[in-house]
């Protein structure tokens, strides 16, 4: 643990995070998500729920000021029941969190067999702890001037 | 995630619960413990804190009941002004916890600088988000019959 | 060894089980499946046999309640003498073993040439010691809520 | 697996015992012995039992006919209740798979705490399934001709 | 060195055979043979000769059963003068090597530049000693009941 | 490059002093130190000036309050010339820096070829680009809160 | 450290430059390039600045006579507003150190997203502390004679 | 050292130079070839020049007799000034080297990008200390009989 | 292979005889002895009998002139009833091979269970496929002039 | 290669000599001796005698302006006939060569077998062509200021 640096995040993570370039996204995923499958660096962080790993990782994270959107989310598929009015509740607490630090963000969404893809490209996947559904959530790092 | 198993213990973790024999000893250290400089196997469990991972190993890990005791803590120095009675009020936890799964268990509490030596031979420290004092948490496995 | 987890499953088969995410398939291949040729993580558990470790790990691992099936056989390649009235007979201990989990479940059978290849895309084999024809058994992972 | 090698020896297993020279020894030891702890080389065999392993590789493993014991067990701790009679039952069976081979064989006794000390500088340890108790058995290669 | 397995064979190549599955090919290859080039795996035999480490192997590894071949030579090149009458003498030893063990078996011969090629897809290629003409060979496993 | 975090500081270097614990040491070496001699973890900072790398760490890095010195440096050589008053210069910067986020620090000395022995009981080394004479400084952690 | 070798440049960041080849180039990037994501050999200069680093390297590697260029730039976005007039300030220092060195210089410039995949070629990328916008430089190594 | 085995070349040199087998190229690479970008096996013999290393490597690796050449070198440029008479000076060497063990040797060149990507399927590359003009040469090993 | 090096020599085998040095000794070992329990580097020459192998060793391995032994041998073990006369007929084959390149050569005999400890001390230990009885044998390695 | 920089020196050689701090030292050992034996880091560079390769080093090697001696040789062993006058002639170039960059140098020797335990303590080992007697040398690395 260090000063500034928020306790819940390991020191391999936040090296992750010093590493990551301009442009380069980052995926938070749930606990079910195949994440050794579509990523050859998977960090894992048992235990800890995305809402506050997220407003942690926001502590010390620029999102992507250049670019049309700072985060991705998994579309939810097109009548699944288990998400009421179609939108995840949990995605309320990343707004709020993304809002907090870049508050004219604009989020992408992305279905979800795409959404397995487009993660083999991120630079890294964090597998969280959240059991809430379509938790994953994919940051886009910005500059640090 | 499996079945049965603790959503809290990462792969890695119970990995090494069960490769661990009989006598052998985990040291569960608190966030600010020297655990690299003390042994060659650290996992790290950040954000987590003590009586909740506690709960889940002992769903799992075994205590012996072959050893004259099942648990050790590091010893509060002599006039440490910062534990009232001296007494560490983590310790209850600690003690509730184990007494679910042991009823009849032992401690025992090893001085200060002792006990970082002692816990070279350890098997293995995961070093958690605890920041308690004297939060520091050493359990022997038992056998699985 | 620990509580709760079968005592024929070993520490890296656990640690393999617990990394695989929803969706990801596993493949129980008997003895003489060319294993090392189809995938880069082989796991062997020389001398046992499928039904009874099937059970243990269906103890631990969620079948996938999203996909239309949960497993997938070897289909018998027609005109098989070996395999008289063309259903091989260790087929029933899986299915039993399946049901008991998962009643509902649905089997897919896949043609020897394709099983080979599509083995290459599961996150693991298990090499077991069954003999039994047609032995070869792939699960699917589901959710952990 | 191959002709005239048991299915139950895997082939690191027996890779092992061809690497071994005169006189090295190699500890079969129970599902409860702290193996990582007392030896750099650890095969895990779960879920298979220690007579019909150590059967097994008798059938490939010649013991020493220059040294004056073949095996060595772990000494009964005196006065232990659960051995009744002083006399570990699944020591029979060791020593029938024994006489087999070797009809004139000794076995030594090792003090529990010495045996531990003694399994450090065994060529490996073998892991098994084996849950009775004093079931550790430590064998010595012989000379092939 | 164990009972039963054959003097000349390492523990390495042991193992490679036994992590051999159905159907896998394994090339036992000439000296002069471009080994490395053409395979991950290489086990080298410096100073072995074929007709003899050919008949160890089969003393342990069992022919396809389900195969129209069994084994596979590189096919002379069409005009060769240094092999009298198209057909190199040490095939002779092969076929009775193999005729042993399986006494119904069939060859195939694959082109010179494309017997290069297959080879990338072996198991692995055992580098011997032999310096006779047209001495590479490759066996198909088959399964052990 | 993350927000709150001195650019100055490389991943590698983060992920360091995040790692260490109560009472772990790191040296900050000048460029000359013999440091892949007296430690196994060494981290390079070439060309990054001593009085610039301590302000940054010290953003990040608390320092040891249950210990009776906070930072080590070495004993200037009785009558070495080139040390005009007995006191290098840069020291000064470094109490500067110390004093800025610890009023009440105490610094001890530690005589040449000790020093060269202590250092390799530290944590790490950093070889900076400082040539400043008697650049060396040892600082100890203290507790995050 | 060495005589005649530039302080400022680490061991590894040497043999680097003496490693490559004719033609081979090299990526100098700025503090918020996506290093690790389009190289796998990237050396970290965390806290040096561009120029001063750039004359250090020239000191040692000689440009490339042969080429039409000898150096590359990231081509200003067409419209940029942080670019006033269309040149990115920081190149005046970049085209004074490399004239020193090599009066008749030619550079070219490439368009963002080509210059990303372009620098997956590169032999490596150095990624320095330079936060200057469009700071990104490639150098093409000439022969030593 | 060794008897028998020229001085100039190094272990590593000499064992792939014997795992190289008939048909397998080598290139001797001058001083300033992008030898690490061009293959994966890059031996160094800085400060060695090329007819002496030539020389000492015939006296070991015999070439290839079956094949339409024994060597092959890069093409001249078309209208390199720096080359007088088309023929780079160095080649006289290296044909009186080959014709010592190999009268009747056939050389191939081949056009300068061309030659670049040739040397990628070689089987390693020795980067030399010869600084000639179109020193590069690739050696065909023959058989051993 | 290449010319003038022995057929039976390995690649690895030579480039471990090269890197010794003046006074370096090699252990040529038999198939039981316990290699692997007595050195780090052992490598494997099955099949390979002893009086072959030794004669193409010393084909280029020179012997140490300044030392007072160029060989070493296994002392008989007092009373040892296989060896009749107390000399082990393979004797006469190595010292036949040692006196054709080294006619004034001296012999050290060593205690077994100090030859033991002797070989762990050696350069490495050449596990060949000799079953003779004290069929071990030490050679120490001259200059190369 | 690179400009300054002498031919010479390899990439590594480089980097090593550049990790080497005040008062490390650096064995540039003859051809003969038992490197591998006496030090983790050996650096070979067969065929360049030691003249050069020293002349080479000290280009760019500061030696030890603290200490009072800067390099050492090996003692010539008394009575040894191989040297008349008990001086090894090669002992002139080096001398030459350090006193073009250091005047006022100063030399210790060592015993033999001292020299040989001596070694096991150096940064590292060079093990050159040179096979003149007694060509051993031992350069003690000064400041770079």
């Amino acid at each position: 643990m260090l000063k500034k640096i928020p306790k819940r995040l390991s020191p391999e993570l936040v090296k992750t995070l010093m590493e990551m370039g301009h442009g380069d996204e980052i995926l938070l995923a749930d606990a079910n998500y195949p994440a050794v499958t579509n990523n050859q660096r998977v960090l894992r962080t048992d235990g800890i729920l995305m809402p506050e790993l997220l407003t942690d990782i926001l502590e010390l994270l620029p999102l992507d000021t250049y670019s049309d959107y700072q985060a991705a989310l998994m579309e939810v598929v097109p009548g699944d029941a288990s998400v009421p009015n179609g939108r995840p509740p949990i995605w309320d607490k990343y707004e709020s969190a993304i809002k907090n630090v870049f508050p004219n963000y604009q989020l992408k969404t992305i279905e979800r067999q795409s959404f397995y893809k487009y993660s083999k490209d991120c630079f890294a996947i964090v597998q969280t702890g959240e059991t809430a559904l379509y938790g994953n959530l994919i940051l886009k790092k910005g500059v640090v001037e």
